[in-house]
């Protein structure tokens, strides 16, 4: 663990919460100096990972060299609005950078359009590229723009596709990860697929609760904050 | 010019500015009937282009064929944090599908890291796909993230690069066009490039004041309420 001047000094916190978080930091305007920070935090608590966009995956996968943190980038992210053929293109040269795990966004307009082989042909051009190296794919469904069988549907054209993962939201769309939603995305994908919760997850107690509606990852911008919210042993009912 | 029922009816509108016009829609969850519908009011109205996501080039493509509108699509938008090596793939990719114009958005975070040299080389990957297919290029500067220096920057650099046009917004982010914005990026490019206004231009009189402003090509999803807005030739200042 690191423990220079220059890390958040935090006495104690929650670590089996903190491997079920991606630290995330998407923002367009992210500078280098911001992914260093995000990654040296990610080691000092032990987080799953660090999610970043495409362009630095490289500077990740050498900060992180040789720790547990696994590297996590986009696909196709915010609008997943891209061609499949772009989105495949992008997962193989993250993959290549050095990432580990790629979160891609569906399209939903074509969902939107009753056009679900095409969305379910979209997520498997970048879960075969996946699975070629080992990579975990989380498919994000962006929930906020989904009616309730549009998010069923997702869900199942993700399973369909070989997904590891069914993911709530961008972060960056109108709304973030509900316990609604949650409790739905792991009914309808039941035990075998992972839910991540993302978008809007601010505290210790959001990060709790959205883990006993279902999820077993959590993206999060505020992940110091949320396991130094930590109260003890007796708080955590994970 | 299509007068089918389905098209809004408008008596008389500014033909000039119209040609000026990227009628755009990029949301994410546009579907297949939108789309089809931005195309017939592009046809109707004479709008320079279309502006789609990269999903819809083919569509767009064979529903404007044999007409005077282009079709431009966008390349890591809105964040611009995809690798380079992926923004030179989705233009190709996009340009094989049918575009004629692409959007390109520049890393913000690593201009604002200071690594202009990465953020040049990055516009040069588009530039070069594009310039190989005779097509043009936009460089999006996402004015509502910079500084003046860095506004001034980014402009310096997308000329250094070759492209054919600055533009200011994504339209995703947080602001849109000013009339301070078009004039600084005006002057910065001289009169050889293209400036394109994008982002909030809801009305006759926003689309006139960017224009005279220095703008040569306006982007907007309100552009048929824009050219209905026009009181007759007097009071045109174009």
């Amino acid at each position: 663990m690191n423990s220079s001047s220059e890390q958040t000094q935090v006495i104690g916190f929650d670590t089996a919460l903190a491997r079920m978080i991606d630290h995330t930091l998407l923002k367009p305007d992210a500078t280098k100096a911001q992914i260093e920070q995000l990654c040296s935090e990610a080691r000092q608590f032990g987080f799953a990972a660090v999610c970043v966009n495409p362009c630095y995956v490289d500077l990740c996968a050498e900060l992180l060299r040789a720790s547990s943190v696994k590297v996590c980038t986009v696909i196709g992210l915010p609008l997943g609005a891209a061609s499949s053929e772009t989105k495949a293109f992008e997962a193989e040269r993250a993959i290549q950078d050095g990432a580990q795990e790629v979160d891609m966004v569906i399209n939903v307009g074509m969902l939107k359009s009753g056009n679900d082989a095409y969305v379910e042909r979209d997520i498997r051009a970048v879960v075969t590229v996946a699975k070629r190296f080992g990579v975990t794919t989380k498919v994000i469904i962006e929930t906020s723009l989904l009616a309730e069988d549009e998010k069923i549907s997702a869900c199942l054209l993700a399973k369909n596709a070989g997904a590891d993962f069914v993911k709530t939201s961008t972060g960056l769309g109108k709304g973030g990860a509900t316990v609604e939603d949650v409790a739905l995305m792991r009914k309808v994908v039941g035990p075998s697929m992972g839910v991540k919760a993302s978008g809007g997850i601010r505290t210790y107690d959001d990060a709790l609760t959205l883990v006993a509606s279902g999820a077993n990852r959590l993206g999060t911008s505020a992940s110091v904050q949320i396991v130094a919210g930590w109260k003890g042993p007796t708080s955590s009912t994970i």
